[in-house]
């Protein structure tokens, strides 16, 4: 029984990198934890219908992962690269000193998305063992819409080399994805019911089950 | 109207790697070509009965694709590489001489199999444009059941930037690859209908399309 | 016909790195346009008369390449990096969406410049395709004086796969960049006369032709 | 209770590059296998008595870990770059076959000794999950006097990301090591008690531990 | 007899990554200086005690190099990132224009800390010749505690090329490091005398002496 | 006076790749060597005509650089890749152990002629202090017409970091090409005298002089 916990930089991340690596954890008996990066705010010109119905979803899809704690930090969406990565690094270190997770997902930092860059960074500045002693096991998951997006040609793209059997829960990860109902389209919409399916099924075919989530793994210690 | 070349280290891999962006080719007139690097022997231990069906597969794939030449060199299947690269190049470029391509797809140089790996130095080597002035342009691509095996940490995964829309050639091309018999697998075998189908969409969506084949640009002269 | 932009950090960029690619765009018909991200104000030091020349250079310089539209952002010069990326992919995005572009030149992201780093991050993000859909080509382009120097030893340099042809071009170019009369040096100085010189026939010589301009291929959806 | 393999393409690779981890195994209780790829052969100009002796450490080494079965293969030691890579990997795989491990260490293909880049690569291509299903778990393991000296500039290098605490095994590792009297040498030759006493050291303060072994995870299927 | 400058973010950077290195060059007869980027300051809440305590090691560490000259820029330790890139350059190569070095040795632009990051950047932009034209010869250290703590899985890691024997004064190093003793922690902590000895040994093993620094080796101008 | 020692897979290579470093060498009182991998026989092919010019081409050329000593191996060009690495060195080592070279420079393994990625490889594995511990510095030259045409995808390319002012060798470089007539072409052919021009002035403008010859540092021991 460990302690889990997602960084998603917005809702839906956690759900589309690894909606069913956490619905695995959590009938293994794990506690799973959300920490969100950002919220949607007036100040930048989210209505309050809007925000009010983000705080539903979030409620809602909690409530379907049976998360033990949500914890959301009032970054800006979409600005996290105008914070000084001190502040960011402040805010999450204290998050895991209080949670104690044991394995952290993060966002891949080679997503095109800055906020994505940005929160990459800033985890991993949070998990040497020397701040945070409890993480054992630090991996970066995969978004659609932004990760192969990321087209930099002076790095390297994401190239997972560990593989989650989620066949059992791919269902549920699909359901969950459309509470967020704005962020879903239409195929080839990467954010799309089909194209959710593909890559599982695809990440599936490298790991010989019917559908996988990918990661890179990080860090590992045993 | 361009003259094209797949080189395919066996029958399967054209089709697996680009069959569809060869049927889009044919569409469009230009004259494709297939150089096959191996062939089976008797002396390797295949039967004359998988020999001759290999042969018969090879001539109705052909067919179907409409290649204008079907060029098969006799180097030996999964042994590649204990041929010199220098008679490997010799044959190889003999080919692009008399064929004159434009445009030369090829495998992906870090696919786990050997005669994957070793064909696409043998062909980059040939590609230099005062041996082959014809050739304008050079892409690589992936082979499911090789490419996403290729797990070497020192080096660089496929990382795609070319997307061709195969939306309207997709399920030729499923047809196609249904000829090879012995190939084939249930999914989630990565030689399955169904895994070929989630890479295509997979692919599809990130160019914005439902269905796509996705190449590395080694090499374009304009 | 093609609608083609590029996008320059700074008034001359864009003849360093594409002058060429340009004019032969112009002669085969396509529509060039030319995005300046940055521009001098007083605030930051410019004098009048320094502003006013540059703006007659850009002025002269439009109308040689016969651009269609040039369109000026005016973010502060060599303070890119203090923008938030979401100003910048807004405004970017803004033009890609009015001038509907296939065809995007953009800096490379690893140019020791971090103007030219953050304006690369800033373009790739407006290159999703539902985003804007119009865009079919993205080539990042070298400039002499921040590419080679670009010597970050945990990231890729700048390793071109598509040439251009430019041997008609080339002279042309070299008057064009004579206008920047404040950019210009002497030789070894990398933007002098004689190192583009070089640098056009080093490339050249890689692609089989006189002079050549170099890019780097982030992606094509054909 | 797992079934764990490592191959060492000679003795001693095994020790150096996860000795400790091994003994771990072995302590939990985990069947180790050993499969030794050369051997010394008179024909390579051994003598008698020094492949009495080699085979003298070999069932020392082997009792001392514990190891459940020692597989050696014969081919030649500083010629696997001779050998077909096809018969490599049938060899490989039929011992893969029929001890079916759950995990597998390998040496890094980046080593400078060519019998380890021709190890790893063939190890790999026996990775696949539709040859050998048995395999969950695939490390890259570094060995002192080979992999630091790994320097093609074309490449990437060793860069761990899993660290096992040998902190309880460390001069258990030590000892065994010192059973190949041929193999060691004085500080600062690398493979030296001191030198292997600094490297652990070393991976031990990246982990947060008194000694470490470190590992690249090439594969993981959970 | 050269002038040569070591850029540390903060103070026990030097030491860290190359006070060995500082101590030979000053034997040698070379005048050493001493950039230091960041400041304490009662504004970030560092007490007026810790703030001089901070000053009286800084002055007692210089004495024991022998720097020539020892420069501190007031930028705010932990928020380097938040300055402009442009103002950062300023101040950086004013230094370099007055103190004229031919050798630079700064951090690790892959360290984890963004401190070193972002000065590692803001260095390599002030190396152009034709802005500092005394500067032949550019060095990245490590730095225990960072450097070994960069994970970012889309970089490349810190993989040294050059290796300063050391054995004549890592003693002296140590003694000097534990002037910081703040920064100094027990074993495994990365700040200790005994990982500093440790990767002393293995740097050495790879170089053939009892102790070495290592480098990777950005430009050099012969 | 240091002992340096150049390999070259073919006679040329050293001109194309360190001509000038070769002749500036000499000048300060260095002591050059000659390495040739390979030989050209009349088994292969070539006539006994052919044969003997270029042994005169060899004669003449070590007579221009001043080499102490010429060293041919007989391996057969074009097939270094067929030679059990093992063999080549041995070969190469003993040549090391005689002459003991403080400065080695070689092909850079990235080229697409497979003879240089072999003798590449081969002569770092012979660069281990404890084989040869006269080997103090160690670096890759480029060869026009060899590594501007390594394109695999999957490995990263030529990126220079130590440049040489061989401002006043340019010419005499040229000269000692002009010796090997056969392996010159016209412009744009990468081995013709404006190539090579092109390419040093290219690399002198990175490091601020007229010309320049530009390395890969692999390693360096101080």
């Amino acid at each position: 029984m460990a302690n889990i916990i997602v960084v998603a930089p917005h809702p839906d991340d956690e759900t589309l990198g690894c909606g069913g690596t956490l619905l695995r954890h959590a009938r293994a008996g794990d506690k799973i934890h959300w920490l969100l990066l950002t919220k949607m705010t007036e100040a930048q010109g989210f209505s309050e219908a809007r925000i009010l119905a983000r705080d539903q979803e979030i409620t809602e899809v909690s409530r379907r992962y049976g998360f033990v704690s949500v914890n959301v930090l009032d970054f800006p969406c979409t600005r996290l690269d105008s914070i000084a990565k001190g502040d960011l690094i402040a805010k999450i270190s204290g998050i895991f000193l209080t949670l104690q997770p044991e394995v952290v997902y993060l966002p891949f930092c080679g997503d095109v998305h800055s906020d994505h860059a940005v929160a990459a960074d800033a985890v991993m500045s949070c998990c040497k063992w020397f701040r945070n002693s409890s993480i054992k096991r630090i991996l970066a998951y995969e978004t659609l819409s932004e990760t192969e997006f990321g087209i930099r040609p002076d790095t390297l793209g994401f190239r997972p080399n560990v593989f989650v059997d989620i066949g059992d829960y791919l269902e549920r990860k699909l359901e969950i994805m459309q509470i967020f109902t704005g962020e879903l389209g239409e195929f080839p919409f990467p954010r799309s019911i089909e194209a959710l399916r593909a890559l599982a099924m695809l990440r599936g075919t490298t790991a010989g089950c019917q559908a996988a989530e990918a990661f890179v793994l990080l860090k590992e210690i045993i």
